[in-house]
């Protein structure tokens, strides 16, 4: 059970969980944002990285609000590497890797599936408490006393964050080693009318320094 | 926020909450079941209890698979006390509380609000794995990890279970002191097209043994 937007990190973390010689199962959960045009950017990195299911679920945390990626709160533009890297910004979602996980969870029971795959990284955001080791571990602690497979069944599930210590230029770098073509990969925040990235939102931003880190062009801007 | 089905328990939690002197939130999951009048049961039991707020937030578990309350397999009827109580039926849905618990979560935290009920219950469902207190207790730590509002503000988040270790006639007599209607509450897996329930699942069947331990007849059912 993979966990995909079709942004560079999670599928990089589709490519390593095949490379490990999973069955991948990929679940794509879409919950009011405004970057639509990752859903079709995930739809191509699970085909193209031949994934066995890929299933989309509809989930509107703009209900609750809190988000400038959920509601009509302004994307911050422009910011410094250190204003990305502290504190929480207005982007962050509450509870959503808490809710991406339960649903991933839900998933993986109906299948048999013990192993969860999230390309959630520490480093780029060291604000966002759902990011972190320590969340991580909590959630897998908590998935083996919620069901039915490990209480019952005495299976073990894991969650995988494989990407949750490496820098952007390694995650770039292990994805390219992989084979996978980041052109079919969408990480902006704020997209503009036809679709091309904005180049200036965090996300933009902390993308464009993994590339340019790893010595490497983003086929997104092309060469 | 209150986790409210429009059934027993978790209307019984909301008077609990309101009792305790709780500001209440009601948050209503629709997960594709097929028990819809549960859903008119919770509008009528929100409104009654007066809730400052009642949301529906929809997510098709159906998608997933897995169980009788949201594929097409059939509610089991007129089971034995023994066979309710132990193994896990087939109306268990998979990681269903974890992710009633992480939207509630999400609406919470955008909120700013730090208290949690779920009406889940310990006794009648012994067999499924997201109604224990070791369940509640963990994700009540992952609520603490995984929020801005705990790591960042230290504001502590709880998860209240005040019916875990209750029977169904204690439930439904800290119900009635509380000044619930009964009659407001739905609680069959499987209704009739009319909507009444059918009286032979299991929740109906706990219920109605829940009524006739406490001495008091269903308004359901009527005199």
């Amino acid at each position: 059970m993979v966990l995909l937007s079709g942004g560079l990190d999670s599928s990089t973390c589709l490519a390593m969980a095949r490379e490990q010689g999973f069955v991948c199962h990929a679940l794509t959960v879409t919950y009011g944002q405004r970057h639509q045009v990752e859903l079709d950017a995930a739809r191509r990195v699970a085909a193209a990285l031949g994934a066995t299911e890929h299933k989309e679920i509809a989930v509107d945390l703009g209900l609750f609000g809190g988000s400038a990626l959920t509601d009509d709160i302004e994307v911050p533009k422009g910011r410094s590497e250190a204003d990305i890297s502290h504190g929480i910004p207005v982007t962050y979602v509450p509870a959503r890797n808490t809710v991406f996980l339960s649903l991933a969870l839900a998933w993986a029971e109906a299948l048999d599936a013990s192993d969860i795959f999230i390309g959630v990284n520490a480093l780029d955001y060291s604000g966002y408490p759902d990011c972190r080791p320590e969340f991580i571990m909590a959630f897998e602690n908590l998935a083996n006393l919620a069901t039915a497979m490990a209480t019952e069944q005495g299976r073990r599930i894991r969650v995988h964050a494989p990407l949750i210590r490496m820098s952007k230029a390694q995650i770039i770098q292990a994805g390219l080693a992989l084979g996978l073509d980041y052109g079919l990969t969408h990480s902006c925040y704020d997209p503009l009318g036809d679709g091309r990235p904005c180049g200036a939102c965090d996300s933009c931003l902390l993308r464009a320094k993994g590339f340019a880190e790893a010595g490497i062009t983003d086929p997104l801007w092309g060469p």
